[in-house]
């Protein structure tokens, strides 16, 4: 194996075993030690990718932005949804998406690592600014407005989904979230079309998995080979 | 002073004391001690009231109950807006409400003193029922269905403005959340008259203030009185 290829499979192993610990733990109470027990990897290798505590979080919510399932639609505004709805399917199976929302909410935290609500925030924006300027919004909509009441009542939605059912609720609370927000933005045609139930994200990921298998067919390495060649 | 007044009094100070300590720093964090010093009552008066620090998170809870300012409204969509306004208006300032929020999501503290959400989301559902039932609302409308998620977009709402605005902003905040949520669930007619302003809380207590005292005008006890008697 290249040397860069084993130092990115490095990298993602000490990630992944930070999301975890972040995930269970909290910042506060999370260790390097126990990352670096986890990760199975030597102390002069995760001081390599990153050099404390605070940097492996920082390392946490940037991996964030790199996992999503996009599949480009005819309305803007149903991406929106769809980015949404495949977070809610995802995120109670994966420590990476679960340590990134820990780590967002944790306020002590914040000042040592960084926030990552302006980015998220922003993130809706721009998918709003863009169905605005396609006509899908109605006009008096400012989507920064939008941006930062929906990052507000996502973080609620998804702290009482796992407060009362361990997350298994969370796809059912992120539609009624949506359909309770969407009457007030899209245009009465484009809302009727918007598909938000609550299977919608599982379906999108099938979906993106399978046009991403066809799409990388010919290069594919199989997944055994991948696992096989680790270390 | 009567008996039974003075042991209204105590107990109002011992609830005062300990929301400013649930409100500091949380419940795990919380010591009798501490809400004795801060309540200047006897231990024996404490106990007497509260038998634990967890029966005295239960009183503050309760105590949320019985402090809204309700005007009636020819529309009950219109109460439902001014109990969220007044609460946010009021959040502030008040270590009772700011207590109640704070051991309201504190998932640990929950098993000891019992939660709030139930109370808290059958209000909601309470006041979207009688608004279905007297027309207000659109036909396809779950008021328990919305009464959850407006519980969870609420806590999130809150805690979001706390964290970058020191509840600052928890007006303009608020009346955002029910201008993206009214749409969905109000008739247009009974959506048009619907005053959502940012100030409205401030507005109705004042309205609710000004009517206790015109009511209560021939009976009054002058506030400073009541001040001077205490002890």
């Amino acid at each position: 194996m290249a040397q860069q290829e084993r130092a990115i499979r490095t990298r993602r192993a000490v990630l992944d075993a930070a999301a975890a610990v972040f995930a269970e733990r909290g910042y506060a109470a999370a260790t390097v030690a126990e990352i670096l027990s986890r990760a199975k990897v030597t102390k002069g290798a995760l001081y390599f990718h990153f050099d404390s505590k605070a940097s492996l979080a920082r390392g946490v919510l940037a991996a964030q932005a790199g996992i999503e399932h996009h599949v480009p639609r005819e309305l803007k505004l149903q991406e929106w949804v769809d980015a949404g709805m495949t977070l809610a399917a995802r995120l109670p199976g994966e420590p990476l998406l679960l340590a990134g929302v820990r780590l967002a909410v944790d306020l002590q935290g914040r000042d040592v690592f960084g926030g990552v609500w302006p980015a998220w925030t922003q993130r809706t924006a721009d998918f709003l600014e863009e169905a605005k300027r396609r006509g899908e919004v109605l006009p008096h909509v400012v989507p920064e407005t939008t941006a930062h009441l929906f990052l507000g009542a996502w973080i609620g939605v998804q702290f009482v989904s796992q407060a009362v059912a361990g997350w298994a609720d969370l796809e059912r609370r992120m539609a009624d979230l949506f359909e309770h927000v969407l009457p007030a933005i899209a245009t009465p045609a484009v809302l009727a079309r918007l598909d938000t139930a609550p299977d919608r994200g599982s379906r999108v990921i099938a979906e993106a998995v399978s046009e991403a298998v066809s799409m990388s067919v010919s290069e594919a390495v199989p997944v055994t080979a991948v696992a096989a060649g680790g270390g």
